[in-house]
């Protein structure tokens, strides 16, 4: 930890999630590294502590988590046998080996979430032309997706026929087959969770991908009845707390004809809560931040937002010394809203957190 | 510049000033460096590029500068004459030393702007206790000011008699006396101005001192009358427009029975505008950025935000390639707002930033 009691968090990866991150950690008071694969990443080029080296090496791995109390993911291509091996070696690893599992392994995750009772398509692994055709019950196109290392749209298939699902195959990936679900429109449920479990959830949103790329993000959903908005948050914050995630989890669902199913999991932060910075008092990079670490170490936040969670707090990084300006807090009204008790909000707040300071805690 | 278009900005000064700029400097897709004394300062902290030197230092600053297309400041104590060495050598200097020694010099300050006819409180250069006596035509207090070098309070006393005067003459430093004001209350008029003369204003605040510390800032100023609220607003514009300020100007104000008068200059971010990041569209940190560049640097911007005011950039510093995710925008609604008005304005703006890049601008 720095000398100002704020952790010290590092993110694997350097990409624009990462640079997001950077963005929050500065007001929160964090001290933020990432492990960058070039000085020319987007997270790289703002970050104040990058490390240089592979998310795939673990040497690279243990030497970027010996300067950090907890590490997260921009992405989630750390093999897990690595995670595993970090976190035995005393690395607080958030959200955990055992949760991020589910992100790495498409076949793994639909199969635990079929057990959790969660809506998915019909899916099945398959190896051969043969078992996709058996898969299709007669029913083309069917989806291929690669069991492992996919993002962006890159590998998924719509195959219409034995023909071409055999080329598909003849990659050498690990597949699995699904039904190809004709959906209304995509949606996203966005949680976070602390490491002691509490969750919140942002509104559900619309999301339009265009060649696999989220292009639009609409927040709220435009016309959701209220009563699949609530299905879509429940069914997020019960993944998460069953897969044990920490930070944020993104589900990504297909809106059917016959309800809500689940198409894909992401535990960070995701193009689809972008909006939050702008749109939401606490961003998606602010709650994974927050979400990441012990609950003891940021104890003047957790008392000021379970206080009043509309209070913005800003810390300068400072080390305490008398008389000293180490942050600022806002509190935003609406028109109409009386001055003095928005005023009493900030003092109040002001007054946990000089407390806190004052104390030493 | 960078790879990006995106110009490379130098804050002079370490501070948290400084270190909120860092964080607006990431959505903006700018290049960002400070010049800290130490690596425990607060924007060191959090900013990917530090240089370590003095303010003081012309050889620190210069070799700082090389490294910028422009340099802004964190505070107002670089020498004046170290500024114009490096305007003449070259460097784009944000705001420029003519307008900078309008903050470093109090007396040169006053003395200006009652020449355009600002409201200013009675004052003198004074360099005896005699030269006190008779400014305070037998009306005591009065205030003594630090011509030069004084900040939050420091280097401003409230003197009762000719005694007390004696006493702070004696510390040797440029004094100038004023007329001790009986205000209402102290209020602050931001305003951002770029470097081809465009003005902005934000809301006039009501700020609360503490030993000379800035501890409340409301937002708007309650109960203030609009007639006082648009003269204040004006004079700030009118002031940034007569001294050449580029970036932000606070004009702290006393609010008096004979109505307003002005009291500082500051020529940066402000602690009366640090509600701006969560309360308004646009904040202080990222106007002095957009403010401190030549038009040319962010046509893309310019080009959206005269479209649009309302729409919120996010670039990833990334280079451009094809098919490359380069950054997002945002528009946030107000219920009621029809969504597709709202969708229609993210794309136009998006559109107009996908085709500035892609063309290369």
């Amino acid at each position: 930890m720095t000398g100002t009691g704020m952790p010290i968090v590092g993110m694997v990866g350097g990409g624009q999630l990462a640079r997001m991150t950077a963005a929050a950690a500065i007001g929160l008071g964090a001290t933020f590294r990432v492990l960058a694969t070039s000085n020319s990443e987007s997270a790289a080029l703002v970050t104040h502590d990058v490390a240089i080296g592979s998310h795939a090496s673990l040497p690279d791995l243990s030497k970027f988590a010996a300067h950090c109390d907890v590490i997260t993911f921009d992405h989630e291509h750390v093999p897990t046998e690595y995670l595993e091996e970090l976190a035995s070696a005393g690395t607080l690893v958030r959200p955990g080996p055992a949760a991020l599992r589910y992100t790495q392994d498409k076949l793994a995750m639909r199969t635990r979430l079929e057990e959790l009772g969660v809506p998915v398509p019909r899916f099945a692994p398959v190896s051969s032309a043969a078992d996709v055709t058996e898969f299709t019950q007669g029913k083309w196109p069917v989806v291929l997706k690669a069991i492992s290392g996919g993002y962006d749209g890159k590998g998924v298939w719509v195959v219409h026929s034995a023909a071409e699902a055999a080329e598909v195959l003849s990659h050498g990936v690990a597949l699995m087959a699904e039904e190809f679900v004709p959906f209304r429109r995509e949606l996203a449920a966005q949680v976070a969770r602390s490491a002691c479990g509490q969750g919140a959830a942002y509104p559900v949103v619309e999301t339009v991908q265009v060649d696999g790329i989220c292009r639009e993000v609409i927040a709220p959903a435009p016309g959701l009845p209220a009563d699949l908005a609530i299905e879509a948050q429940e069914l997020a914050l019960r993944i998460a707390s069953s897969l044990g995630v920490t930070g944020l989890l993104a589900v990504e669902l297909f809106e059917t004809s016959r309800g809500l199913l689940v198409n894909e999991l992401a535990m960070r932060p995701h193009n689809s809560g972008h909006w939050t910075i702008d749109g939401a008092l606490t961003s998606q990079f602010e709650q994974h931040l927050l979400g990441g670490t012990d609950p003891d170490i940021y104890d003047r936040y957790i008392h000021v937002m379970a206080a009043d969670p509309g209070v913005k707090v800003h810390f300068y990084g400072k080390e305490v010394r008398p008389g000293r300006k180490l942050g600022h807090v806002t509190v935003v009204g609406r028109p109409g809203d009386p001055v003095d008790s928005l005023r009493d909000r900030a003092r109040r707040a002001a007054s946990y957190l000089r407390w806190g300071i004052e104390d030493g805690n």
